[in-house]
């Protein structure tokens, strides 16, 4: 099957027609739809597929029981209206790149396989990466099994009606040792390919990065009859919290957002009793990262006292900086350049991925593709066919070369 | 019944365990156990009960069609997680005065009402004082109908849901030709009253005050790659906002509060694509309401201007001063001092009553009841129950008067 004729098949599944953007949270039905289609997909090209203990899913090209198999892809779920490349960009490649090795006659003297992992977004039940942490032993099994989403499910049981066994779940040695390298292709999520002209781009690192929750705590009270001097108004505490964040991450060349706050009781007509915010914060060395934080909450509560508000501050989740793989890195970015696919550049990244969590245990790289516009988690997310053909034609240039 | 007993049957009633606070909304299962409270209670002092055209209900003592009728009462809806003294308190308050005029041999020689308007604080269908205002024909019947609450359900779907006709809505010359005077007596929202020792006050005036909706426009993009320089950020110009409403309020000695948010898509790691959210404002006068607007919007778009965001404003609602009927007022304020019913200073207040609304077609006045704390619309609202009982013993003095 065609690049193309893929890409269409997948569109519609988990598209939300009055944003446009994409709604795959796992083990939803969208994304239970993308799971039946990757399966499809294997076993159209007569690949051996299953799912792992922690619902990761994996199809295989050869024996992988032999080891040290070459494997790509990437994840099928999405941020709440994200875009359609994030994701499932890599396991399209990952399949288009066996077409292509097998159009071409080649035999690969290792396996290769095609993974999908589940949860990367976090969207659903609040960690990223969930299924290659879980993989690779870097979440408590006991931990995970109790996480829920925003309707009080826990992924235990969202796991059980998706036919999976939640008690199951946990580091795999018996999956980690099949694979000896993990190759992910993915969109870029920033602009500089376009500065660099470059279609392919190879991964360096991906930048240390958390999630920090801030809980501002007032008194409610009516918003026409309370003096200036008797409120108690988390919002306010919490607009400090917003302009500060971004000012300490500009002047540190850092990153800082607030994407997702929660206010209540949310009554147009009355103070807040509470703001519940998170702060996403990324920067080139967890010193940078350590030093924003630190200062961000300073500012915080010298503006909680003025305000009389109580704050709380939770760290959620921290990924330490991910050197990708020297060697493998140095060894793609030559191989790329050689056969003429673009300059192929070197490039960290301030987002996360499974290639990242897998780097504790295994040679890991990444492949980015141009995206002309920069946008990512949005529905404007997006890249050229033409663009994205030479991604594919980049990641079998690498699948022949480690599988040779 | 005794008033204590009154209150103790109402209390638990639409209760939120979890916030201690009340979430009595227009039509739901809540609010219309309140109702079929109200109606229980008449009966019980064998008043004629029935609901009007537009829902709200009415308690008579005496042949309505006499006319020139003295009503008393308030609403039974809350805010969401309010308090349990906000409306409630005026009409259990009116019950008891009734009992008290009877236990006193009182013969009244004009009718007597009770009522309990609906939808008093706007909490379902976006509008404060939708029962009076309908009552009045302060507000179009179709767009009431229209009205939808956050499921998308319409109050002609609400109102037919509870038996009630939606097409007879409007402005009702029937009821309004039975009414000479309407006093209502409510919990004090402020701190007025705790500074000068007095149970009860007498309301002079509502300030003027509205509802402005600010949409906050930018793009959604990747909290983790997306550059400082390249981000449309909504949630900047919005937190910006947030401070400004506050500063220029204080400045200004006027009140501007935001006590809901709304952001979109509300993802940790995106960078939201649209913020909303409702400025209250109010103030003493109407000028100066308009110049703290009028600044609030010129500083929004200033900072809008600089994040490359897009803001619109929506006034939502918008309630002229309203001053209570004058003569009235002194007379209340006198009579109450005659009896020693504490000081019975005279109050403005900042918070939009169904009484200000019935200024408009005939006489009106409010009592107000001691708040040791300040708090309302938030579950910490109180009132001592010796100042119940007073402010109880006041209203009937004040219908004797009246109805004599």
């Amino acid at each position: 099957m065609l690049f193309e004729e893929m890409w269409r098949e997948l569109a519609p599944v988990g598209r939300f027609d009055a944003t446009g953007g994409y709604r795959r949270y796992s083990y939803t039905p969208a994304e239970l739809e993308c799971r039946a289609w990757f399966t499809a997909q294997a076993e159209a090209r007569g690949l051996a597929v299953e799912a792992d203990a922690n619902g990761n899913l994996w199809a295989w090209w050869g024996d992988p029981a032999a080891g040290d198999a070459v494997v790509t892809g990437s994840h099928l779920d999405s941020v709440p209206d994200g875009g359609a490349f994030d994701g499932p960009l890599g396991v399209v490649s990952a399949f288009a790149a066996v077409d292509l090795l097998r159009a071409n006659g080649f035999s690969p003297s290792k396996p290769i396989g095609v993974a999908a992992f589940v949860e990367e977004e976090g969207a659903r039940f609040g960690i990223a990466c969930l299924g290659s942490r879980l993989l690779t032993g870097a979440i408590d099994p006991a931990k995970a099994r109790a996480l829920t989403d925003e309707n009080g499910i826990s992924l235990a049981e969202a796991m059980t009606a998706a036919g999976l066994d939640p008690n199951a779940i946990g580091r795999d040695q018996r999956i980690l040792d099949r694979v000896g390298v993990y190759v992910e292709l993915h969109i870029e999520q920033g602009r500089a390919q376009i500065d660099m002209d470059a279609p392919v781009a190879v991964g360096s690192a991906i930048w240390p990065h958390g999630r920090w929750r801030f809980d501002f705590e007032g008194e409610a009270n009516h918003a026409g009859t309370t003096r200036i001097e008797d409120r108690v108004d988390p919002m306010l505490t919490y607009a400090n919290t917003v302009l500060a964040a971004r000012k300490k991450a500009r002047v540190a060349g850092a990153l800082a957002t607030v994407g997702k706050v929660h206010c209540e009781p949310n009554g147009t007509n009355a103070i807040p009793s509470r703001v519940r915010a998170w702060i996403d914060a990324r920067a080139s060395t967890e010193d940078t990262l350590t030093s924003v934080l630190a200062d961000l909450e300073h500012a915080t509560r010298e503006r909680a006292g003025r305000d009389g508000t109580k704050v709380t501050v939770t760290r959620e989740s921290y990924s330490a900086e991910v050197a990708f793989d020297a060697a493998l890195r140095d060894n793609l970015g030559m191989l790329l350049r050689e056969q003429g696919l673009g300059g192929a550049p070197i490039l960290a990244t301030g987002a996360g991925h499974d290639a990242g969590v897998l780097a504790s245990s295994l040679p890991t790289a990444m492949l980015f593709v141009r995206n002309p516009t920069g946008v990512s988690h949005a529905p404007g997310e997006f890249a050229e066919m033409a663009d994205c053909l030479v991604g594919a034609e980049a990641l079998a240039t690498v699948l022949r070369e480690l599988a040779a």
